[in-house]
């Protein structure tokens, strides 16, 4: 099961991901797109990997920009699954 | 161009269309799914209609719930149309 990171933790993850930050214990980013069907590209893609993950993170859509929220419920906090689903977030919304 | 609907207007249709409330100058709704794949493929269906439309809710997506804010930003406020998005949205939920 996945193990809440310390603070400490959380914070080395943030330097590394620096576009993602900690709001309320879960970690976010806002990607900005071209249009609507660029968002419902990348949410879709996040959604495949989010059911192969069975870790889903928080998605809101708002036309050309679209908010992911992500923590783990069961470790009550922010964990490595997290940073990795930020992570293949931020690969694919780089590779358009 | 839409035209704003009076207060009068939206309450009316808020009677018509119950499942809906009235925020801030926006109407949403809630919808409640089996899991996340359900919520995924409502949320595809309707950025379909929302592109055919080119009128476009705001999407908020939390596992096995979607809500769907929406107004007419050119009319500073609630339309016809966004009840016409509302009703499509119902049905399409209701249909599964």
């Amino acid at each position: 099961m996945a193990t809440k990171l310390s603070d400490n933790e959380v914070a080395k993850q943030l330097e590394r991901a620096p576009d993602w930050s900690e709001i309320s214990g879960e970690i976010q980013r806002t990607f900005q797109f071209d249009d609507f069907k660029q968002s419902m590209a990348f949410v879709n893609r996040v959604a495949d990997y989010a059911e192969r993950a069975q870790h889903h993170p928080d998605m809101m859509i708002r036309y050309d920009k679209v908010t992911l929220t992500v923590s783990t419920h069961d470790a009550g906090g922010i964990t490595a699954q997290d940073f990795e689903l930020a992570d293949y977030c931020d690969s694919i919304a780089e590779a358009g």
